[in-house]
């Protein structure tokens, strides 16, 4: 089984690498081949299968059917301009999310006209597809009206998925997943940052920013769910998909404040105490066209599965990122 | 009021440029300048307001922006490949659908930021945007999981509408046309193009193929609707409208059989008579991921208002195109 990732340097990227190699094998194939894609050439895994890393623009002509020359036999397609980036710099979001996402399925079906090659196709789309007012759960057959750039080029590239799906060119599945918590690593420039930081810095001691009220609520999973979400959408019998190609991940909807009641529990109020309320309208504006929770009955039935605490999600982190421990 | 219509020497485009002139004004205020655009130029009104015709491929580098030199205060956009013919050569489907809209989108946001011009911008979509199975009526906040591409593009048409409109670079209005019908003139390449063929032929005495059951349900309006449509849209008060700026447009929902029961009635046995039956799937299997009727509420609370009766639609057609008599 030979898998390309793009945007592997990425956080997910480099999860869902180590995850791969650690299996050996992706469903009851084994894995024989990597090619690790991202802006700037990834870092390889250190044991593992034959792995190529390559340093690609997908923006940029030809890129694609490069990249594409070896033909894995997955693909899973995760590069993408975070939302606050594709929010504040219009021209890049519409460049890498759409146009480079589509260079990509364009350069597809192109191999597939030449020699048939149909390879399994994994999107990852987003909450952000959603636009408020919103329905909490909002249900799988509701209208996607983004209110974001990065969630209008996540649905284009969900229309594209099915179609070209439909078309033969590649076997598509796209994961709408939830807003990853905790990211670990130092914090992006997507909007929803903070749902992260203020748990992942006050566990080791340091302060965190809320830009808005505790009684957010919100739709979230882990790193290690969310790559769990890949491995299965690139094993997963898309006869049982049919031509909606993109299935809502399972999540946790949780507030803020549960967020934060979870952080006591954990790790006590001393690290509480470091998250300081400093509300910012701008990310407020944005995080509140945002799904609260997302009924995800049909990926559940495939068998997708995720959190169902905040006390497991900041486990799973401590176990993950800290060591199994927390610094005292 | 200067307006700019592209695909204007399509079916839709010369009826709207024949209303525009007739009426010599747009909302409240006077028609005094008109662009009239197509792959080959257009044929100007006889009388009316300042007009130039221009040949103008949106999908040439550079079309858009030329074409929108004159900064119309009205930009209505018909150029479109239609639904038999984007399935069949997916090239030129995404080539005109998908980038031609986009090139014309980014044109006017490239003079928006260079002198602030911010036109309306009327898109027209289509029932389309919907796949099987579906609902009926289709409720306006159902998801749009196409299953052609002509659907697909005009989804991520009405998407890029309204990231544009959200960004004010423009002003958009998007109408989800119900199939138009009874389309004036010889077959296009469109598979819907039976549901007019079957009324058309037989009010002239010629014979006309039905290629799907008579049971078959779909969503009607006539052409004058439809240029009615895109008049409201052009002035309508986009503050009503909202982030949503696509709105399904009023229809009529009936059966090929309930079709043929007001030819009946309007032109006699003798005309149903000159409608075969000739199955073909594929065109069945088109039209069966089609809607059969749509929530209009919306747009019905907007003003806008479709035929109630095929029997309107068939007189709409005599006295528009037959010159309100029909042939002994």
């Amino acid at each position: 089984m030979h898998v390309l990732i793009t945007g592997a340097a990425g956080m997910i990227g480099r999860k869902l690498t180590a995850r791969l190699v650690a299996d050996g094998r992706l469903g009851d194939r084994p894995l024989d081949r990597l090619t690790l894609a991202d802006v700037v050439a990834p870092t390889p895994p250190e044991d593992g299968p034959s792995t190529e890393v390559v340093a690609a623009d997908l923006t940029r002509p030809g890129a694609a059917e490069e990249l594409l020359e070896s033909r894995p036999d997955v693909v899973v397609h995760l590069a993408a301009v975070v939302s606050g980036e594709a929010e504040a710099d219009f021209d890049k979001g519409y460049a890498v999310n759409l146009d480079g996402t589509r260079a990509l399925l364009d350069a597809v079906r192109t191999a597939h006209l030449a020699d048939g090659w149909t390879p399994r196709f994994v999107l990852t789309s987003s909450i952000a597809v959603y636009g408020a007012p919103l329905p909490n759960p909002i249900p799988e057959d509701f209208q996607q009206t983004p209110l974001t750039s990065y969630g209008t080029q996540k649905a284009i590239g969900e229309l594209l998925l099915a179609d070209f799906s439909r078309r033969g060119f590649l076997d598509g599945v796209g994961v709408r997943l939830p807003t990853i918590c905790i990211r670990p690593g130092r914090p992006n420039k997507a909007a929803s940052g903070f749902f992260s930081s203020i748990l992942r810095e006050p566990l080791v001691g340091q302060e965190a920013v809320l830009p808005v009220p505790e009684s957010v609520r919100h739709w979230h999973a882990s790193p290690r769910s969310a790559v769990e979400f890949l491995v299965r959408a690139a094993v997963l019998d898309t006869a049982l998909v049919g031509p909606r190609r993109t299935l809502s991940m399972p999540g946790l909807s949780a507030t803020v404040g549960e967020q934060l009641d979870a952080l006591r529990r954990i790790a006590g109020e001393r690290a509480v105490r470091l998250v300081r309320h400093k509300p910012d309208e701008k990310i407020m504006a944005i995080v509140e066209t945002w799904a609260a929770a997302l009924d995800a009955t049909r990926a559940e039935r495939l068998g997708f599965v995720a959190e169902t605490s905040f006390d497991e999600i900041i486990r799973v982190h401590v176990e993950d990122e800290l060591g199994g421990v927390l610094p005292s």
